[in-house]
């Protein structure tokens, strides 16, 4: 790390000769003191303190440090690129044609690439992506989202006015969570959330200062959301707050379930009742691995339940650039559908929106061909096909011996991966690591990621960080290293985990 | 515009004999009772509802509606590449090498893009643009930004470690006001902001609930900043809140002023005295079209004061891919330095950043090449500097043209367009014409702003918008249009304004 230091050199001879009249050194405005609490409150694993150790180390080796290792795996993060994903070739044929439309006369581009490109120019100010787009998002991409939208749920309809582009899905989810947070004490707006969950959630509410509902997910049934647990959370809640909203991850995230269709309707139906706000998170709608399971929206649920339903009941449902096959996070892509909001609430949420001018550009054109992807007719089809079922493919297979091979190691048991990016075993941590971590005011499962990371190299997320039932622990590793470097990091970790159990041995046997 | 329509089908019997059991229709959940309070207050004129209008219009010229005009112009929004400003070339060859490294083996692709693109790519996970990158931004892009402050700034250090890449300006001035804000009633943060300002400004401070604090500029002397008004305003919200930052916007959005250097000076003394945190807004760095002005970083301006502030004042300064020459503001992207900030709250700052992931990694790639140019011995410095001078130049005519027409129409007076990209111009509204518009219960600018967008086609923002001393009027329009469109423009303006005078004509003469 080349730093450049701070090396003060006086030129102003009038403002420095102040220096010599004594002095009390200015204090600081912003202090930890003085910081925004909101702020303060808000946590995020997924980029925490284990990631900083873990980029800290990876500099440390380049610099020819020595480590029990040599090399950081980073299975923190669904960055599927940096694992080694190779980008969609049609995708990325696409964007360039976009950043720099000389290349539409060249010929070792595609016609079908060029004519999506030239479609979304159209639709840019100036035909530029350098132009802001409207808040909503670019018309001509919000019409092909409806339109993909309604061929994915089998003909419900979708109108793009309820479309709008989004900076990532956590753009979206952070918007409709803002405008849902009002009230104050008993009157305060409730947000149910699972648990575990994704922290974007819990960080979103400490900011907001909603008040967070848990509703846990059934580990010993494939982490299945249970409708009596929906109930037992909201009773309990009313108690304290106005609940007013519950998100779903389907599929979970760090969960990785995959919801029944029964399951859907049971949670529509109690929003129903309930007059909540439904946020459905279902970026992971492509990764769905297990063959006997199929992804259902919640917005074809609804509508399957019939109009008394479908033209009432608040739907916010989120998508990304960032996961499915293509695995564009860099590029901030998303899109979120809202049903059945109110007409004026709807303009307070564009005006909202407008504040943040608009999403990337480039981010909506790389969603746009995520929805409109090459037709069989079209010459990029075949190649898009391939590279879409090879990454696809891939992930099913790795899903499959990651949950295998966890399930080998004594002290750990891993749920089926049917779906998005993850595994979040349960682990065994013995009695006497539990002391030890708390005498060190450190969660068990924070002292145990932190020392597989700096005896093997390994980056996980403690379980701690998405919330998980107290007393038991886990981790989230995601499937997306390479089937290679995937099975080194199992085996290191049934090792790493075993010699651990040795180290902490007790009476007690490790539960199975 | 081909809107689906809701037709519903019915295909589940079921759910369907539901509906004939009598019920009452489920409430809404989110109404514009319950909404969010803080959402309702947000206010954005630069998008607000005479754009709206104007997109209205727009259609239904498309549709063959009749108008008094064939297109509508719009001068609302600081959007070059929409009014027709062509990329500069070599930022798109940066971007399109990124976007899809093949091209990295083209020789239609000159030895400089492609040089700059590998270093982006090599500090990307994976080699892509699709990795998430580290939420500060890139680093090696983040170290081009610190050697392009050194530069611009002659020499004063500049640390990478305090530059963040941003999503736009607009994200980092929100993450650093959000910070800022704390303590309730008389204790509740303050920020100081010009009037007339940039609305993002108000629109933070309204949704994150702090108390916005009016400093007016001096219309008379070419908006200057005036430090006595500055010392009035703060002793006045003392008794109200706790002013704890500044912001300051130069060159100057809407008014266009170009900050002396001896006035930065003075604003830092009193950030210093009265310690304040200082914001200061820089995104029209390139912006300054006054051979006799020149810009002045408050950062620089800070070091020349001596290390007494230098080391103490807490400033944090924009920029952007918007504005300058490049007008990328698609790509939303952007940076901040931020000097002085206390350790712990930097990670606290870094946490904040993190829950978004990261700002997209094509803007950044996008902001490398605008504090990365080509050097003169490389093969793209005489296109790029001939594209760059060209957009400058354009734009220091059209803001000559544009004040000096103006000021030809009675009624209409405008403060040279010294920087950024608009004029201010205050115009005289008769009092016949001020009492219309509040009987309708609208603005007297902005009722003078929509009749000159349904007579002309032309889409201004009303002064109000941006904030103005009471009982003046102003509209900002911006000097974005091609010459060509920007004489027609200015032509049919003051041919409105002069029948809108006659019209509304009293006893009274229009004020110089």
């Amino acid at each position: 790390m080349s730093r450049v230091l701070y090396q003060y050199t006086p030129n102003n001879y009038e403002t420095n000769v102040r220096l010599n009249k004594p002095h009390v050194m200015r204090e600081k405005t912003l202090t930890m003191d003085t910081l925004n609490p909101q702020v303060k409150a808000v946590e995020y694993a997924v980029r925490g303190p284990i990631v900083t150790k873990a980029g800290d180390i990876e500099r440390g080796l380049q610099q020819g440090q020595k480590h029990p290792f040599t090399e950081v795996i980073k299975a923190n993060i669904g960055d599927s690129h940096a694992m080694g994903q190779k980008p969609i070739t049609f995708l990325r044929q696409v964007v360039a044609l976009c950043s720099f439309p000389e290349l539409l006369n060249s010929p070792s581009f595609p016609e079908d690439a060029k004519q999506r490109a030239r479609r979304i120019l159209q639709g840019c100010g100036g035909q530029s992506l350098g132009s802001y787009s409207a808040s909503q998002g670019v018309d001509c991409i919000r019409q092909d989202v409806a339109v993909y939208i309604e061929q994915r749920d089998k003909g419900v309809p979708a109108d793009w006015d309820n479309i709008y582009l989004t900076t990532g899905a956590s753009d979206g989810i952070v918007s409709i969570l803002k405008m849902l947070v009002s009230g104050q004490g008993r009157s305060r707006s409730g947000v149910m959330i699972p648990i575990p969950q994704y922290p974007l959630y819990s960080a979103a509410i400490s900011e907001l200062e909603a008040v967070q509902i848990n509703y846990y997910l059934d580990e010993d049934n494939c982490w299945a959301l249970d409708i009596n647990e929906l109930h037992r959370a909201y009773q309990a809640a009313k108690e304290h707050c106005h609940p007013r909203v519950i998100c779903i991850i389907n599929p979970g995230n760090p969960t990785g379930q995959v919801q029944s269709r029964k399951c859907i309707e049971d949670v529509l139906h109690f929003a129903y009742e309930e007059n909540l706000f439904v946020m459905s998170d279902e970026v992971y709608q492509d990764n769905v691995y297990s063959p006997d399971l199929q992804f259902h929206s919640f917005k074809k649920v609804l509508y399957e339940m019939g109009p008394e339903y479908f033209n009432t009941v608040e739907l916010a449902s989120f998508h990304s650039t960032s996961k499915g096959y293509s695995g564009e996070c860099g590029f901030r892509g998303g899109y979120m559908e809202v049903l059945n909001l109110d007409l004026e609430v709807k303009a307070q949420l564009v005006k909202l929106l407008s504040v943040r001018l608009c999403p990337p550009v480039s981010g909506q054109a790389a969603m746009d061909v995520i929805v409109n992807p090459p037709l069989p007719h079209e010459p990029s089809y075949l190649q898009f096909h391939k590279e879409k079922s090879a990454v696809l493919g891939a992930l099913a297979e790795k899903a499959q011996v990651t949950e295998q091979t966890l399930n080998t190691v004594p002290g750990i048991k891993c749920n089926p991966v049917q779906g998005a990016m993850y595994a979040f075993p349960r682990i065994f941590i013995p009695p006497r690591a539990v002391e030890e971590a708390k005498s060190l005011g450190m969660s068990p499962d924070m002292m145990y990621c932190l020392r597989l990371l700096e005896e093997t190299g390994i980056c996980l997320v403690p379980g701690s960080g998405f919330g998980q039932r107290e007393g038991t622990y886990h981790f989230r590793m995601t499937i997306l290293p390479t089937t290679e470097k995937l099975k080194v990091l199992l085996e290191k970790l049934r090792d790493f985990h075993i010699k651990f159990l040795k180290e902490y041995a007790s009476l007690e046997e490790p539960k199975r």
